[in-house]
């Protein structure tokens, strides 16, 4: 194991041409900021129960969302590396941060690679959700001040209104466990107040750690405003996606169905991770980004 | 200076053997993850008024302070590396976050480089304020995990009590430009509040970004409990060490006084910046980990 490793992260390092697997039984790679993006493993779990998943979650350099454009799409870069290496026939792109700065550059990168944004589909389900033509986007600053969900809303039918707004305390509470209360509340309000004068009908989570306050968001925006989130869209799409080339898993044990990997390990990972994978997580691979497992021979305690 | 920028990544990565420059009119070496270590710089400015200064913040990887030991390590370790390319002649890490985990293995590693860190100044007027022996610590769960300000403190007067409290939403509200209100009150009183029940008279503001909340830290706490700062103790003991090895400079031109490297050039950059460094910034140079500076040249826009 550590020496597999040892050669993916060098292959990073010197940009090799990266393999793509177009096997039925190959993996589905996954990469997020950090380990909101386990809550799109949740869904891909859920509706394609027998699909192998690598996850990599860069928790040493996250978060994106506040990160430049360029940054950010070189980050993306060397994840879809990272797991382009494990021989994956398909890439979901969990982060918005990420989705938002570097999808159409992953696309015209790896051409041949079937991926699935989490921006895309969210926006497909918020043009088919809404009554009013009035849209909200709840999301980071990199994915606000991408105007990523705007374009793809107005792509599909431009006379729709996109209110957005950028939420940069959401992401610190979820992590912090602040998951109800007051402090949660007011900060709620403080984003969405804003919105919701606008009269949006369809209200977009446009981060992977906004479904864990769900409910609190529902409470402030009222029950006629409805929540759309990009998890079980995207999973829906990948499925297709799989469907149409004829590369669906044929069951697998269940062992083997996730493997983790992450680039630091901090406090209350295992906490923090569990939270949004909906169940505790098994063993945890840690890698760095600089050729070398770290010398524990890679295993997260 | 792209070449000479190029020259200096380039011996970054390949580990080469640092310079240490003990000349008088040699620049001071300044890291932190991210911009709040400009209030250092501020201190250092207003105390050593004629020296050169060099600063990087690695807003790339930021924050550090949500991050584990050893990864803190190894950005601290090539923060330091970076500024030594610059020959500097001191170094000050105006991280909290980096000060708790790498300070002793920089003094280490770099042994004939007068290094200041930020928390045992802080430690030190604590130990010399407090009239009751109960000292309270504010800091991001990488400083307070670490244990370093109780070490610290404990050194010097074992029998001091010491009660520390991790942080981690005060980071992201100074980000964001919330620097009163009620969201702002109500964390604190949070973070605070058990501090406070154990009859604390000193409290140590154990992050640079800290200082911006100061009125309302001390609104929460009583005017009765002392507020600590690292900055202006640490410019002062920066002052004391150079003055004994005859290294103060000489009087320079303003303008060469003061030069900044980024990591990366996120949305409200300069509008951050500007509101640590107490004046508005001028240029700013970008620069890659990877060996590269970014295609304009290395300027921020």
């Amino acid at each position: 194991m550590k020496n597999k490793l040892k050669n993916h992260s060098s292959e990073l390092r010197n940009y090799s041409r990266p393999r793509i697997n177009p096997s039925q039984n190959a993996p589905i790679g996954v990469f997020d900021s950090g380990l909101g993006g386990l809550t799109v493993v949740r869904e891909l779990r859920r509706i394609l129960p027998d699909e192998r998943i690598i996850y990599f979650g860069d928790l040493a350099r996250l978060p994106y969302g506040i990160k430049s454009e360029a940054q950010i799409r070189t980050f993306s870069d060397e994840n879809t590396r990272f797991l382009l290496n494990y021989g994956i026939k398909a890439l979901v792109v969990a982060c918005n941060s990420s989705s938002s700065a570097a999808y159409s550059f992953l696309k015209k990168t790896y051409h041949e690679l079937p991926i699935i944004d989490v921006i895309e589909p969210a926006a497909r389900l918020a043009v088919s959700a809404t009554r009013n033509g009035k849209i909200g986007v709840m999301a980071t600053q990199a994915t606000v001040g991408s105007g990523a969900y705007e374009k793809a809303i107005k792509r599909q039918n431009h006379s729709l209104g996109v209110e957005s707004v950028a939420c940069p305390l959401l992401v610190p509470l979820v992590e912090e466990g602040i998951l109800k209360g007051a402090i949660l509340t007011l900060t709620l309000k403080r984003y969405l107040v804003p919105l919701l004068q606008k009269k949006i009908d369809t209200l977009i989570l446009g981060c992977t750690h906004y479904p864990l306050l769900e409910d609190e968001i529902q409470k402030v925006a009222g029950t006629k405003v409805k929540l759309i989130h990009s998890a079980p869209q995207a999973a829906f799409e990948l499925r297709e996606r799989l469907k149409a080339s004829g590369a669906i898993a044929a069951k697998i044990a269940k062992s083997q169905r996730l493997q983790v990997f992450v680039s630091d390990s901090p406090l209350n990972f295992k906490a923090i991770a569990s939270r949004f994978l909906g169940e505790s997580l098994g063993r945890v691979h840690m890698v760095k980004f600089e050729g070398q497992v770290l010398k524990n021979g890679g295993w997260v305690k």
